[in-house]
């Protein structure tokens, strides 16, 4: 196999990309040698020997620990219990939460095997016990899975003195109700709030 | 800015990802050091510096003459001509041609100001009137650009004494006729063939 194919096997393990577009993006790579092939090399590079998980929140990043455990002006009173690096991405991004993170590294499933010694569970109690954590937030998946763990976790925190809270479910932004599904418009319902607030 | 985000965004400029899908990808590999993170680096770095432009037909290869213009099996009389080397990729999975390609690089295109200078189209002549080429078979896309540079290379190649040839235009295998444009089933009515054949 010469190294055209190996590019296109390897890119096409990406999410997102199948054997077709892999190829296009093959192709597409090695016209723009210069200007793409050799920094996304170089990127790749750069990524696998400097990016690692951080030890105290399992986040990734460039430093140990991560530029947000690092970071003195977080709120280390609020901690948001995430499943995955990209759901801490996406609340960084929300810019809504000043405090700091933990990322379980998945949810407990039965099915594939996953039980609470295959999550960061344990990291997470001893780092409420010892940092002075008020309130954990379970920012979890609204899946079974998710669910199923947020349950767990609040069983496991609820030895300690810290408050265990779960964000809101409800109507998404811009949601029409004709288009929302049974469960949402219950949990809506039930949650609902005075006008004003 | 730091390697991860590097990383996005280099990933972001491939077709078929997006900033999302490019973030998912960049996460997916971080996640996989070692399978697939490292791999692609150096599978890249490979490409970056061993596939090269074949001097003779423009084919992306490891070595130049490229292995289709190299391989004395292949028929050196007939030539394929393509806009761009997926086509000819597109046309050895179909394992129906045995001769050799010439790849143009690109249509002719008034309006993105592409002229013949800007295609191997004087590597083609030449390579027609000194290689004892019998027919060129302009394989390029059926829209205003690829017939326009089929007429220009028909005329150019029409002091020579190849015979050139087009591809076929009619109904794709499992078209069906209802959901055929009108321009595809007039060319293949007006192209139509005694059954048997």
């Amino acid at each position: 196999m010469n190294e055209i194919d190996q590019l296109i096997q390897l890119l096409a393990k990406l999410p997102g990309l199948g054997p077709r577009s892999a190829r296009r993006a093959a192709l597409y790579l090695l016209k723009r040698r210069e200007s793409l092939l050799t920094p996304l090399a170089q990127g790749l590079a750069d990524a696998a020997a400097h990016v690692a998980q951080c030890s105290q929140c399992g986040n990734l990043d460039t430093t140990d620990p991560c530029a947000i455990c690092a970071d003195a002006r977080r709120d280390g009173t609020h901690l948001c219990v995430v499943e995955d690096v990209a759901d801490l991405w996406a609340i960084e991004r929300s810019g809504a939460f000043a405090g700091r993170y933990h990322v379980l590294g998945g949810t407990l499933s039965a099915l594939e095997g996953v039980g609470p010694e295959e999550l960061r569970v344990e990291q997470l109690v001893a780092r409420v016990a010892r940092d002075g954590v008020g309130e954990v937030i379970l920012a979890l998946s609204a899946t079974v899975e998710g669910q199923t763990t947020a349950h767990y976790l609040a069983d496991r925190l609820g030895q300690s003195a810290v408050a265990v809270t779960r964000l809101a479910q409800g109507v998404p932004m811009g949601g029409e109700l004709d288009y929302l599904d049974d469960g949402t418009l219950s949990a809506a319902l039930a949650a609902r709030r005075p006008v004003g607030r």
